[in-house]
């Protein structure tokens, strides 16, 4: 029974293993400070084109979402995110147990429009009271989102902008931004996000590492003391090296975009069968998250052969489920499932 | 210029004022532990008809609110409310900032249904993995609404038979108790809310005190050291007898629920002149805070005269505005109101 | 039976208590936006000899501590303070409870030296990875000190010079400003406090009002959105004029320093009687309160006629006690305590 | 030069890296749910003697200690420790951050009485107004101590009785347990540990594995909902079968005593070098942390060949450092280690 329920089914590329295994007796300092996470950091800043961001490795996407968002906002300031945003459904209120409202607008397509957040900013603005309200203090994207569409670089332009007048960073959840980047019809690229974003981050746990993050904070101001925020919300791994030789190995040649673009060819050949055959989707995806709505029959005989994610009920006949793929997904295994469709 | 914009426009009632001048040089032991507060509490006890609640005196709503939820729930729990629960909309986050997710439902007429309740809990008692999402921890209710609006007393039962159910202490909002018991047509009374609530509270600074809200604890696992969350929430006042003897005075014979009944009364005097004119209204009041519909010269007109709250837009011509009415309000200024009507 | 076990037996100063008579069915708006507190704010800033400060009214203390720290730090960050401080020990941590680390130095006078501060600071810079460890972020303390004793212009100036060479903004709980501005041998005003820190209060609970803390922000760079932290934090009094009206009468021709001064002379009065038969103190405290060592014999005898503090056990025989004064103390009290020593 | 400055310098214990190649390309669910997860419960289960315990991975200590104590203590309470203890001095605060305070009591030898335990718990039910200061709601102690000492049978059982007396959960941080039940004349067994905390961890960072450690709720009120807990805390890892397969690995057959054993082993080597040679040490401790105080000569010889971390200055003229072996600690570098003394 193959598995196409989530992306992070399996462990991680074969090069990060293999360098693990090679590095396991050398001794280095701790805490991310040893030389394998220097190289990391100069392969992802060469990567994006960018020699003046600060390049941090955290454990995981809530953790780096928290540790971000609370160590930019101040205390009465909220996080202005699409009402799909990782931090507003599935992490458990972490961002509000740093003591933070999420401040969620409406977006079923997971993408967050700059007419919304200009109407949000206008709207607290022309309180009378303002400060009876939580203040918008950052915007937080996912790209791509958690329903797996992309913003064009139009798009994203204009959020960015938004931002910008309003002066309120621009967090980019990378957990999936490989997948993002390599998406069909994409026009974004990793400088773009790097230029738009005040902060953002490079996904491993979901593209090919083991686990781990890269969070690149792009404005000076964010900056400083960031390590202390790390220590404070548990994520400054002792053996930190563990981060730096899995995204070495992932920057230092390209391998992170390889691999993405793995995943998407082989979520579009689902796509695809999907189509063909005449389904329809909760959400038009050009990435490695697919979401079609099946039919109830087909459902039950697709999922004896395949694991998927039950996602939206639609009508008593009808689910939208999710396949994903990811860095690992085998060919074979696609062939299996298109043939099954 | 009369003003109706909010319900605490003046000091307080003339007999609170006075016992504070008379007692002003007594000499008593500070916190909330001097015979004022002690009768106060017993006053409370009796009005409510029960001696078996702990009841104690807080300056303000919104510490209330914060005091009373995070005492309540555990880290990763949040409080279900509706929308336009002054929790999620007008305190500044005070409720996220004590760690806590704000579980809003939509709600345009203020009151939360039990068919909300009960489906919020079996959504998040379905999930896949609840643990990744917020745990409802309890119900936030408000009696009046924030927008005038009051439950029956079967929409009451109702809300808290399904908390029980599920084991949601039920939290009720007072800040208006006295104006929502004095709704026409309400058919609930104080003992109602002491048997069907886990905690409420009687607010004081709209309706006849100076400042003050008397939280009623009917549930006795939530009484534990409640006194210490008082005071590390920076609710315990120093002078605690200043509470004491206002809520004494106010409870003692039933003055609060007198004054309630006059604010009520001006405000459907209110509501009748507006609807014989033909205006409608953003949602049915029957208590002290109406919502007419106003065009914008009419708007102009009163707001020569009265000042009110702008509320929503509701067309380009159109706007729903708030009056109140308090303990305080003259018949001769409602009268000046309703002949400009 | 008289009482001096704390400076807030009493309600307010006549003027207040007649003012607010007065004043009671104005109808004025909300939350300090009315012309009473702007008025207070002009007799504060006039008081001070500032005009280019922001002033805020606060209900209380704990209050006024948890909402100013928490708007200075970055999460990582703690408050260096003395650990008689009182928000090191007597307000149910309030300032953890906001996320942060109260770093309390030894200081058994009460006093915090700027050689103490110093040494903090350069042990955590010196540190090999400081950002394992709560960086200093600001600096508390009380004037008067939680024992009565007060800094010299010369250790005021030293602290503040320490804190500005780190970048450290000082913050001084004046809950007893004026009794340690009145206090014996005093040579600091409230225009160097002004000078010398950058957000300071004048406590209004203990020194003449119902309720109610001015605080003072000098440093520009803290005025921000500070409205959003008092309401967020509990702290935003509905009848705001309350404050006003209290501070105003306080400020406008020098009440405060009157009232400040009596109870500085009644207290010295005691102290002096218990230096004339030969007992000893806890600590030297030319200000409000006072700490004599009693035999039991002593504090039995004096405990049927006046009520005080026990502070502290000295030995089995000797306990060290609290004498408290305040604007409210009357003269003949007094002299019974001096006749009872 | 041979690194002794902390005992996280190498990777993983070889097996742990070979299970992880095996493993790699298995798919499997997510957030600690696969078989390996499962198969690793029950291991650490079966070596603790225990089948009624809650068993859970997490992966870092930081983390471990942050979820678990702000999981069971209420707003107003805080942890005893140790002033040396880890989450007093090296968490960045994390303790504070998420609200609580922590009330650290002298312990310059890294180990916590029963009778300061019982000395604060009575001091605290003593207080005249207790719920002014924050209320012990727990004890944390590490077992071994930052220090590197170890409690007796004897000690831990007071220390396990006087908690139970006043209604304290104990947590043991176990980050280096296996170092402290292999220490020298250690009479303390890990099933002692489990019968006399209500939670602790066995860590697995510092003993062999490549991050992680295993936190085991014994206590029952304490087990439920530790997995919100945990996802709110950042530390629930996407692909917990990492956690899984190295706790498995350590604990099916004993691997982990055999490595805690060989590092005391060699920690005792060091230390009868030094004593031999007539040095003292800052602390007498029997595990895998040896702090000698060395003269300044001898430390610059020593630090030419070896890397040891520099602990306390104890004058002028010597320096207390900390040597540290581990799992992964080379005989030979031993051997060198004590020819240089």
């Amino acid at each position: 029974m193959y598995q196409f329920q989530c992306d992070y089914n399996e462990g991680a590329h074969p090069r990060i293993m293999e360098r693990l295994m090679e590095t396991n007796f050398e001794q280095t300092v701790g805490y991310g400070e040893d030389h394998y996470c220097e190289a990391a950091r100069e392969a992802v800043r060469k990567a994006i084109g960018r020699d003046d961001v600060d390049v941090h490795f955290l454990v995981g996407g809530t953790q780096a979402n928290a540790t971000v968002i609370s160590s930019i906002l101040r205390p009465y300031q909220g996080v202005l995110c699409a009402s799909t945003g990782h931090i507003n459904v599935h992490e458990t209120g972490a961002i509000e147990h740093s003591g933070h409202k999420v401040l969620a607008l409406p977006a079923d397509d997971g993408l967050l429009t700059a007419a919304q957040i200009r109407e949000a900013m206008e709207a607290h603005l022309a309180e009378d009271g303002p400060e009876h309200m939580v203040q918008p203090g950052m915007v937080y994207i996912s790209f791509s989102s958690e329903v797996g569409t992309v913003y064009s670089l139009d798009q994203l332009r204009s959020v960015s902008a938004v931002c910008r007048e309003y002066g309120l960073p621009l967090f980019i959840d990378g957990a999936r931004m490989g997948y993002g980047l390599a998406s069909e019809g994409c026009d974004v690229t990793v400088a773009d996000i790097a230029s738009l974003a005040d902060v953002f981050y490079l996904g491993g746990t979901k593209q090919g590492a083991l686990f781990g993050e890269a969070v690149v904070i792009v404005n000076d101001s964010l900056k400083k003391d960031f390590r202390y925020n790390i220590k404070q919300n548990g994520g400054m791994l002792a053996k930190g090296r563990l981060l730096g030789i899995q995204f070495l190995t992932l920057f230092e040649d390209g391998l992170y975009f390889q691999l993405s673009g793995h995943a998407v060819a082989q979520a579009m050949r689902i796509r695809d069968a999907f189509r063909a055959k005449g389904y329809s989707f909760l959400v038009d995806s050009p990435s490695n998250q697919q979401f079609p709505i099946l039919d109830n029959a087909t459902m039950e005989r697709l999922s004896s052969d395949f694991l998927f994610s039950v996602w939206q009920k639609v009508d008593e006949e009808h689910t939208a489920v999710r396949f994903c793929t990811s860095w690992a997904t085998r060919p074979e295994a696609v062939d299996a499932l298109v043939r099954a469709i």
